[in-house]
């Protein structure tokens, strides 16, 4: 279903924003907030325009979902989803550890996903079935035996809501981690799922996210031999609730969930 | 009293420290933990023994604080107070927004402070009075005209307990952020002091600090233009109970400490 050239155009479409994004990193740029104040900037919506302006041309056809500039051809079975910059207040702090998502779903899944970091010139492609590659190389998850030797990853306390808040501290503390000597590390956004691809984290856990946040994760995780899947347990497509589980190793899924019930 | 040997030597230190810790990053090392259960790698003990062999050659008659091995001379006017790695559970994770720390103190005041990040290459060294630069150029924070258009960023929440909590959830009440769309970063430890001195972030705010995690900032952020000091106002030194807040324009402190108080 994936070919060799959707992956090269995918690669074509991250080059593509990161020569956007690049220069004005840590740069005077707008600080302009959308509708629901979210910060956005000139660099996500220049990085998405050019992006829609290569797919229009190359896959008339296909549709697009971005987070700037919404969606086009909703009913095509191929889907492009799009999100210039995750991780914008990360992007407009001055750190490295944002990053350009690009996924292609096919029927509501996400078979192909890209998590590029432009300014560290590190990219992670990942395709169901077809594995998991970093700047190239093929990249494998951890093993993790036990959830006390796990490590925890996730954006910002204030993305859950009381409820959530409580399921995701159950995790912390099945880590041992809800202390300074916890393995928990915060912020990062898709980034931390391209280090949980590598085999540097274990677990990722959030909630709030957007089908343009978590699409073009689900390939790369999962491509490099880990699991996604919601609070539940079930698999991520389009019409999921944007509660995301990210686990390096798939043997601890039934632990992670009995920990947060 | 800091002269332009002392600040040749500092830049010496981290370039040994970097070289050190470099090669390990992302790479397969021990995660032996110490008595107190934070996780210590090698590369924080081999960058560590390194520049106090340095200091021991060049500097005999100084005193030495290090995070792993503990005060050397104490009663020496002139101490160098070492991280060989602020952030080590970043460093573990695979992000490159961990540092290596080094300060100079006469008398228990810092004087001369340098954060290094080895791995993308970004240095920030600074000197009360003398300026911060970032790279070898001279950088400086932003000013802020309101706490509602504040950017700030902490470490982790789990660095507070229950009442710091209450006076950091102030502040991020404050920057209009306990919520998605606030500016508020999660992760970065030391990174986040250099984000600041270089006028991407407004605020930090921590607790629990050493006096091996905040003394270099106190040079960076001050000789950037921007201020340090405790949750009370009062400036940092060696005595300074570890609450730590760091804003790039100093008009905004009164307004923080009556947010938190």
């Amino acid at each position: 279903m994936i070919n060799s050239r959707d992956i090269a155009f995918a690669n074509r479409l991250a080059d593509a924003a990161g020569s956007v994004i690049g220069p004005l990193f840590r740069s005077s740029f707008s600080d302009e907030r959308k509708a629901d104040r979210s910060p956005v900037t000139e660099a996500d919506k220049a990085a998405e325009a050019e992006m829609r302006r290569l797919i229009e041309s190359e896959y008339p056809d296909d549709g697009i979902i971005g987070e700037e500039y919404g969606t086009s051809r909703e009913s095509a079975g191929r889907q492009w989803v799009l999100d210039p910059i995750d991780g914008t207040i990360s992007f407009m702090a001055g750190r490295p550890i944002f990053g350009t998502l690009i996924a292609l779903m096919q029927d509501g899944w996400p078979m192909l996903g890209v998590i590029d970091q432009p300014i560290a010139g590190e990219r992670w492609v990942g395709q169901i079935g077809g594995g998991t590659t970093f700047n190239g190389k093929p990249v494998q998850t951890s093993g993790c035996r036990e959830l006390t030797e796990a490590k925890l990853a996730t954006s910002s306390p204030h993305y859950f809501d009381a409820g959530q808040a409580d399921a995701y501290m159950k995790v912390a503390q099945a880590v041992g981690g809800n202390k300074r000597q916890g393995m928990i590390v915060y912020g990062g956004d898709c980034y931390n799922y391209g280090l949980l691809a590598s085999g540097h984290l274990d677990i990722v856990c959030e909630a709030g996210l957007e089908i343009y946040d978590y699409a073009a994760l689900v390939p790369v995780v999962e491509g490099a031999g880990g699991t996604m899947s919601d609070w539940q347990g079930n698999p991520l497509d389009a019409n999921s609730d944007g509660h995301v589980l990210a686990l390096g190793d798939p043997a601890r899924l039934e632990d992670v969930l009995e920990a947060m019930g």
